[in-house]
């Protein structure tokens, strides 16, 4: 019971309670869906649960060391940096926001995300727990994240981030696992500390090497020797 | 209750709860006390309390693009990358493995560590919700960990990290707040995906621009105007 969920596991929560809780939140007008793109309003102190779909959170930085001058004058674009998917039957919050200012938007059409405050859960303490442990899942996973991004060759970051990203969210394909979301360059450039250009030659290399697959819609799939190597 | 501890902010632990479970992890010798460096064994399942001193996290990529025979005989170095500090009051632990291995070192001499299973704190109800409150801060704060790393300069990626981690375990110093501990220009590289000596030659842009200052026994630094521009 206080284990974190292994990767790819169906979410354990009780189909009832789950259906009590969203009856709870549309009864209250605490539900909503966004289509791809559009930003979700979030606040402190408010705990979401994607309900369907998938958002998307992103960072934007407010820290530059240099032209501070004329970042001042907003004549430089803020960098936004993709932090990750959160996806249904998964708990999101933002709280921290300085000097980095956090963001949440739909990563696909018809995504549902519900809200509540914390002292709601007094209604369901098991399923305040499950919150709350989906909360040390995802801070694991976070770590993780980092490791990679302290690798200092770009093409080493570029592949521990889609592994770590297809271990999480991936659904099986031919001979591997492949991310059910569209990701563009830009997108895992932001991600990586790197361009959209860069993140396009490498993902030719990685291609060219055999550690990765693009398939169907633009998705990426890893074979699963690559991802039992890890 | 239900708030996440803001930065600086003392643990707001009643002191006899914490003195009970010492107590009671000391009953049980779940107690240690760790040299400077010195590698803290950790298990999953289990949860560890900093006493005293101050935790590093590190990961271990096994993750490469590139020489993959090379590191399947050994023929590589790992790298590791530096992941934050777990000061005195805070719980840590590590599930998540694959694809890359976290650890943990006494980053000062004295650090003392306790641990216990989760089911242990079914004896402090109240305390269980501080640690689980402790995780879903830190887990922001790594959300804007992570968004620094996604910026592309590496100078924004270095004053970003250093920013984050003064706002977080900074303590007043002249005219803004310092790091308490030292870092190496290794560790750092380790952290924002560049090299020692890349950190040396940024450190030196950032000092010659006042972003930050080097005093006493190595401590970073941070004039308060850089801090409240986030």
């Amino acid at each position: 019971m206080y284990s974190i969920p292994s990767s790819n596991s169906e979410p354990s929560r009780p189909f009832l309670t789950w259906q009590r809780i969203l009856d709870w939140a549309q009864e209250r007008y605490r539900c909503r869906t966004f289509n791809k793109d559009e930003k979700i309003p979030v606040r402190p102190g408010l705990l979401y649960l994607v309900q369907r779909g998938s958002v998307r959170l992103v960072g934007i930085s407010q820290v530059s060391a240099t032209s501070s001058s004329a970042s001042r004058l907003g004549r430089t674009t803020p960098e936004e940096a993709f932090l990750g998917f959160v996806g249904a039957g998964q708990p999101f919050e933002i709280v921290a926001q300085s000097p980095f200012t956090l963001q949440s938007y739909a990563h696909v059409d018809q995504t549902t995300v519900l809200w509540m405050y914390w002292h709601d859960l007094d209604n369901w303490p098991h399923f305040r727990r499950e919150v709350l442990d989906a909360f040390r899942y995802q801070h694991q996973r976070k770590l993780l994240w980092l490791s990679t991004l302290g690798q200092r060759r770009t093409i080493d970051r570029l592949l521990g981030f889609l592994t770590l990203l297809i271990e999480e969210y991936g659904e099986p394909c031919e001979n591997g696992s492949a991310l059910p979301w569209a990701l563009t360059h830009a997108q895992i450039g932001s991600a990586i500390g790197s361009t959209r250009v860069t993140v396009t030659r490498l993902m030719g290399k990685l291609r060219q090497r055999g550690l990765i697959r693009i398939q169907g819609d633009n998705q990426i799939c890893l074979p699963s020797d690559v991802l039992l190597r890890g």
